[in-house]
């Protein structure tokens, strides 16, 4: 394992270099819209504390990152009437991770609908702000 | 969302009366196997508090999971020179979710070995309770 490189695309993110569909944004954390989503509401947790994956972060971030991803799985899952949520977390390439900054993805699975591939289409920006107002109107 | 059932076989593990193989006990958690592993390694983290899963669970709780979610990551990763893990938490049926006590799934991976399908098969119980001390004695 390497270390973290701040020109990963949520670093980016975080500094407000790109664009992003947010649902919410606290002192220590960002939630945002996954821009290539595996289902509809495929939401993300982003600590903007750096560090590469689970392997090299602080308890202290974790503490508080678990209570923030059950918000937006229960917020999503309202707001798509889901009838579940799969939440996920990669750890090198080896386990699927491709952005090295630590994230969470909340997504919802809908009974007999197959999930998408992880990253295998852009969703539309627009969509995507919708999404991310529709979970931020059930984070209550 | 139905609610809790202390008869799934998780709460009869923590109540002693299935075995496992143990890998910690804290006063909150225990750490076990997976009995039907999707990858050499594959533990779970289980909090004594009852839940069904992330959807209703408290956030004291889910406080200290992910902490000892990464100590496990890390000392699986380390004690079988995995080259990734994967953490994964599924809530409701639709989302993959077959025991209804909250868990979260700690599964290393081997660069070009896929895993597993989940629940596929039974492992060894000798062969988990040395994984077990395995991961053990790499959670320093």
């Amino acid at each position: 394992m390497t270390g973290y490189d701040d020109g990963n695309i949520f670093a980016k993110i975080l500094r407000g270099e790109i664009p992003s569909a947010k649902v919410f944004e606290t002192d220590d954390f960002v939630a945002i819209m996954d821009a290539m989503p595996q289902s509809k509401g495929h939401c993300l947790l982003l600590p903007k504390a750096p560090s590469r994956n689970l392997l090299d972060a602080e308890d202290a971030v974790l503490a508080k990152a678990l209570p923030h991803v059950a918000r937006l799985a229960r917020a999503a899952k309202a707001a798509f009437d889901a009838d579940g949520v799969v939440v996920s977390q990669f750890n090198e390439d080896a386990a699927g991770q491709t952005v090295f900054h630590l994230h969470f993805h909340v997504v919802p699975r809908y009974a007999g609908v197959e999930p998408k591939r992880h990253a295998s289409g852009m969703a539309d920006p627009a969509e995507l702000r919708e999404h991310a107002e529709a979970i931020r109107a059930r984070l209550g």
